[in-house]
């Protein structure tokens, strides 16, 4: 890799490339142990943009957060058992403190409904004590044995972890609506990602739970990306770690509960579905940088005056809340840093020059689609505002259409091959609701069933795999 | 323990008191593994408060937040060698990753100092680099055996890192001074607990550092909490991680590092500082709930016209930024409500009776003094923010005074020893400066020296142990 600058084209090898991006951009590093990553200040700024959004909603909607311990007891985790089943050959195992051996083995969290429903049995004794609605932000380990893939597969990543219980199944089934609700919002309208929601097959639900609801977008390359889920947990853990209270009726009830959660591989997306050949593309909103200003110094003019200039146009945008980097460092050419602040995906930069300078100008660059204007110094600010909503719808545009073009209905298994090899995405296929057919495709395409969408379409045709009555739609695709 | 309200005075039993003011207000529970503990709901807001007030503060001078891995391999741990011998024996250890053995096993970070500076030397290469300003909040792993104490001694942690390189000496020491002024704003002017800043000796420095800062309270019970560190790591870990860069003189130079942090243990300060028989006592601006409005029904009265006008006076405090429950429910007594926000220290409390109605005033109660006073309507939201601040004044004026009580100049080691006897606190005494007189002090009266202060007075005396001439005048205390 050259010092500066991306080297290798997205639709040559998007591996590749998805890589050099985030290591050359700084999101990113490697870490001296296996398996696991450094999250850099950018990416970090990001994680915290998308904690602000998914606090301020949850916390208006009385959900609060909360920490609870990372390890949990084996005993604890055994106790559900298509749970334990379901986490226990990626846990991570504290085996010792100091020196001396641990009575009972230590999983560090792979995820925490075990050691918190627990509490949950203490905490809960009347209907006034529900809703229960807590929240955790935190790390998890799952001792992964597939190649490391930044931000999307580590063996340490960061995540939200909702978990509620209620007195009724309605109140669950509720709470897990919302919860997608807000995450939609939050990848579309932040992350500028259009995700396809719905319900997850019996196979490819959460350990533990009665279903299973996700958020599911698609990359360039034409594989899916499970963006969130939110699951409904039914009685499971209410009947294991007896979770009751006296309900207003005077009688003993089991609570429902759901838990939902979103990570740091929403940064992995972002990267992939906005990203270009010069970098990083980042939505405004949750950009850490929202505009760089380039002073461009040239020889005979005044480089205190454009200066000058430069900072009296941050001060203006900074008092509109957006965030600017000023970059006025003499030690670099502006050529260096147009390509710098492209890697690093920054959604507009402002340039000044001598001429913008003579001519009460400035020259506005927008990242997503390279298009620079000339624009009168007093409209700078209202322009900027404008531009970096224009950028973050956009984005999303685009991200619509490229979901759209990848999304393809199939009537036989032959067109369901056909468009795999050809151009991936999303296969929109008519399925008997048989496990059986859904794991032979699987062992035969390397596809799952990513969503059932909520509103059925009536089936026009029989199942894609068994020509058997068709029972419903359903969303199949290669996945990360 | 009664179901409500605290059953333990404080100056009868400080330790029982402490704890069962903790659970009982709900700030954080047991957690079901020896050691380790929930930080609940009002806890963790706290927490997000100091995170919020920290983080404002280091991101306006240049440093930014990321995320390292929580496993250390023993190999690094290992290389600075002081570092390793003063954390290993409080270690816990992964050394399984799903059934199968690890090659190496892992630290759960007890800090980060050896991961994050593995990577600085691959990060740093020039001047241009300089200063490397960076942070992370995160939890930490010290498998403590002794026995738990909420806050202040759990086998978990969360905490803050901040980790620095700079070019010269000069600057990482202005960098120790500058994170040492934050940390005593936060705690003097949120916390409301007034702090002695200075070096600690060398025995008691952080292990791998030329020198440590800290920041030292004391307790009610006489006991001092260390509130925060600040650590100069000199060149020792640059050395060891090989951590160079090309200087403007272009020659190869070592940087020199910095790391300081603050803890959840400083919730547990502000319980043990201005908590009182009733509970939690808050201070204004950490405290989760400012305000809670407590409407009082009567027979006869119009319950609807009572709460309509507690929602009036909910929204204005709202509007002015202030946080505010309206406890409107009907399921609890008014004084069930009295005690239970009294329990959870909630600064003010508004009643609205239909008498205050009828007068157009509210009754607003302090938590600090218990006193009440009728207020005009109109007068109300002022009076209340003119009220919170009070009280955060009034909070600390309080503590600054029982530090003084607590803070005892002797000049023997008779009347040392008899200070400590009666009524502990800091014992500011002369020292000659030999680690030989600490260590007999230590040993027979179990205090050490908390912080050598800043500024140097001339010592009066000789040293006040072995009575050879005195090299400065320190603090000497028992400590959590």
């Amino acid at each position: 890799m050259s010092d500066i600058g991306v080297t290798v084209k997205k639709n040559e090898d998007f591996s590749e490339w998805y890589t050099e991006v985030i290591l050359k951009s700084g999101l990113a590093d490697y870490a001296p142990i296996k398996g696991c990553m450094i999250i850099r200040e950018d990416a970090y700024a990001m994680w915290e943009k998308i904690q602000e959004v998914l606090n301020k909603k949850i916390r208006e909607t009385g959900h609060r957060n909360v920490y609870f311990p990372m390890f949990i007891p084996e005993g604890f985790l055994k106790q559900e058992s298509a749970h334990f089943a379901g986490f226990v050959p990626e846990v991570a195992w504290v085996t010792h403190g100091g020196d001396t051996p641990l009575e009972e083995k230590l999983a560090v969290r792979p995820t925490s409904e075990t050691i918190m429903y627990a509490t949950f049995a203490k905490w809960i004794r009347s209907w006034r004590d529900l809703p229960l609605k807590i929240n955790q932000w935190c790390n998890i380990v799952r001792w992964e044995t597939k190649a490391t893939k930044l931000f999307l597969r580590t063996r340490e990543f960061l995540w939200q972890e909702g978990h509620t219980a209620h007195a009724t199944s309605e109140e669950a089934e509720k709470e897990i609506m919302y919860v997608l609700s807000e995450y939609r919002d939050i990848m579309e309208n932040y992350l500028a990602i259009p995700v396809l929601v719905g319900l997850k097959s019996e196979s490819e639900k959460f350990a533990g739970a009665l279903y299973t609801t996700a958020l599911e977008a698609i990359m360039p390359d034409g594989k899916a990306l499970q963006m969130g889920t939110s699951h409904n947990l039914g009685q499971n853990f209410a009947k294991v770690f007896d979770i009751n209270f006296i309900g207003e009726d005077e009688k003993e009830h089991k609570v429902w509960q759901t838990s939902w959660g979103i990570t740091t591989r929403l940064i992995g997306a972002v990267v992939m579905v906005h990203g270009d050949d010069k970098g990083l593309v980042l939505p405004p909103k949750i950009a850490p940088v929202q505009v760089v200003i380039v002073p461009i110094p040239y020889k005979g003019a005044d480089p205190n005056a454009i200066k000058s200039k430069a900072k009296e146009i941050a001060d203006k945008l900074r008092a509109k809340g957006i965030t600017v980097v000023l970059d006025d460092r003499d030690e670099y050419t502006p050529g260096w840093k147009f390509n710098q602040w492209e890697l690093k995906g920054v959604p507009v930069r402002i340039e000044i020059g001598p001429r913008d300078l003579k001519q009460q100008q400035v020259t506005v660059a927008r990242r997503d689609t390279y298009q620079k204007t000339a624009v009168k110094e007093e409209e700078a600010i209202c322009a900027v505002e404008t531009l970096l909503v224009e950028i973050q719808h956009n984005l999303f545009a685009k991200a619509r259409i490229s979901l759209e073009e990848k999304t393809t209905t199939v009537q036989s298994y032959h067109d369901f091959k056909k468009v795999l090899t050809e151009k991936g995405g999303f296969i929109k296929a008519a399925w008997c609701g048989n496990s059986i057919c859904e794991k032979k495709i699987k062992d035969e395409t390397g596809t799952t069933i990513r969503v059932k969408p909520f509103e059925k379409e009536e089936p026009a045709t029989t199942c894609v795999y068994c020509k058997e009555k068709a029972k419903e739609t359903v969303y199949f695709a290669r996945s990360y």
